[in-house]
């Protein structure tokens, strides 16, 4: 009965062009401090968890990456998945390895983009939440407590305590990504959080869930898990269903633990321009840049020195072979350069 | 008695940072069109004069690059300077060697950095101009017709017609950088020319001018052609002195023909961004460039992709290690990043 780290690293993002390219997505960026998204939210946990307890599910082609970002895991626990189906088939898959090995296993679910800024706070929620689900059973998340109306996220309503424990509270459901007006109502009211992707649970709970709620996917993981083989036959005919769809929704003993933990998803350049520090004229750079009667301008470099003069209210992303620049309140449209170049046909650019 | 033409190619400017450099000056950069200014200079007078009849003078760093920008004239013909002693001692040293193979000779003196849409109505000028000089003698300038109260041109007051001809005027006065207000009574009078430092005159009365108005330039001159060698020990002690400064405004016969002639000294990002094709959002690009919702934007890459999202009225050059995001009304400031890159000892990037 041991510990165990799963770690979901399929994304493609395109939002963080020009610094993410089809064979370098977000998850293998260091946007922050010194080393990969994957890396920080494996290191993370390395107190509680072992390398040799942990896996990681992502795309075939990112395969080889993963071992290089985290060269301590055993090479079979990188699991490589030919097409993405949603977060309910990565999760189940590598679940279904660890029930072999360990039938009474207790996994930690991380995706491998995310920030936590208080990562002691963290492990402390990690461990309540691994000990609960030990003593009582039962599906846990960790619940982000709102700091505003954000459309793109999940929300958790609770119920109340658990276990008489102040600290895990029942899910009373889960609301997908809501209108402005319902978020707002939401946050207003105090008993939602946001739907960090994180999750704990036994294996046997989790696999018992998948049968009876997916039993279509359960039956494709045990041909795949008999004949790993197959997996370019087997995976793409799985069910596209996420973790929080198919199982959190459908299961009865759901628990959210509050987390304040300084947690983001980081999803778009302006979330990262949020977090970079500012010098009095609220520029700010990674890598090597020049500000000249410039202001609020975020500059990330992967090589060229950028040079500012007389400009205000930008984010500017440069590589060697490309260059982003940006009103900061459209860093979601940077898919639309991404769509552009695949127009053209520029895909060494992708 | 041939005709000659001396191309100046001293310039070292860093307006054009980060396209520009220590070791790639303006004169080398193809900025419009697919030649460099230098190779269009030459080019642009080819129907009037022989390749074998033109001489260049560059910095000693610049004179390989010469070469490979203008492989058919002779190597002889390319006189590199130690240090720069401004225009006087440039002209007069290739004046000095044309001399002494054709002491009758006529020389056109031509910028290497300057663009002239309206190249046949130019070759007639100087047609004109060279014609004058042989038939009269005298010292010939190309008056530009101002099309705005610049104060960073020199100025040259017309006097009315000479030799009967109302293209050939006779010089009034030439007038340094003017303040704006008399920059702004100059235009408004229509009887001043832009001085766009393009000359004609005879060798042998350009010499004679040197030994009269400047005998300290004449004297090292005449030692500098016996003894070639001793470049780098003669020419530094020069007098630096303007020819406008040293010769034109002291001796009596000067003319200035009016040209219209689409002339730019192209002396700032600014003014390149003027001549370049804009599409219907009024942006221009020069390399490859993606433009999304945004307006007024100039970008010049030589190879990364430059794309744009949400954002107007912006100047941008992009090289493999060097970006540079600028107001359009600041290129005079891009000296302030060299400078800024020279006080951090980043010479690799100047």
């Amino acid at each position: 009965m041991a510990r165990w780290l799963i770690i979901l690293a399929g994304g493609r993002g395109e939002r963080f062009w020009p610094l993410s390219r089809m064979m370098h997505p977000k998850q293998f960026l260091t946007l922050m401090g010194d080393r990969s998204m994957i890396r920080s939210t494996r290191d993370r946990v390395r107190p509680l968890i072992d390398p040799a307890h942990t896996w990681v599910v992502t795309g075939q082609d990112y395969v080889r990456k993963v071992q290089a970002n985290l060269p301590d895991i055993p090479t079979g626990h990188i699991l490589g998945e030919p097409v993405g189906r949603n977060t309910a088939p990565s999760i189940a898959w590598a679940a279904a390895h660890i029930q072999q090995i360990d039938p009474d296993g207790t996994l930690l679910v991380l995706p491998s983009d995310h920030m936590i800024q208080q990562e002691e706070q963290f492990r402390k929620l990690v461990v309540k939440a691994m000990n609960a689900a030990e003593q009582y059973g039962g599906f846990y998340t960790f619940g982000i407590v709102p700091t505003h109306p954000e459309t793109g996220y999940g929300y958790i309503e609770h119920d109340g305590m658990a276990f008489g424990d102040s600290l895990v509270l029942t899910v009373h459901q889960f609301i997908e990504k809501p209108p402005l007006e319902d978020a707002e109502t939401m946050v207003a009211s105090g008993s939602y959080f946001w739907n960090s992707g994180m999750f704990v649970f036994k294996v046997g709970e989790l696999m018992a869930a998948v049968e009876r709620h997916l039993p279509e996917l359960h039956r494709g993981l045990v041909a795949l898990v008999a004949e790993p083989d197959h997996v370019n036959e087997i995976f793409p005919e799985l069910p596209q269903v996420s973790i929080d769809h198919g199982i959190m929704e459908r299961v009865e003993n759901v628990y959210v633990l509050p987390a304040a933990i300084g947690w983001d998803d980081v999803g778009t350049f302006a979330a990262l321009a949020r977090h970079l520090p500012r010098n009095d004229e609220q520029n700010a750079a990674k890598g090597h840049a020049i500000f000249v009667d410039s202001q609020n301008v975020t500059a990330i470099s992967e090589g060229p020195v950028v040079s500012f003069v007389g400009v205000k209210d930008l984010f500017v992303v440069a590589t060697k072979d490309a260059v982003l620049i940006l009103s900061p309140e459209r860093s979601q449209d940077v898919r639309k350069v991404v769509q552009a170049l695949k127009e053209a046909q520029h895909d060494h650019l992708l």
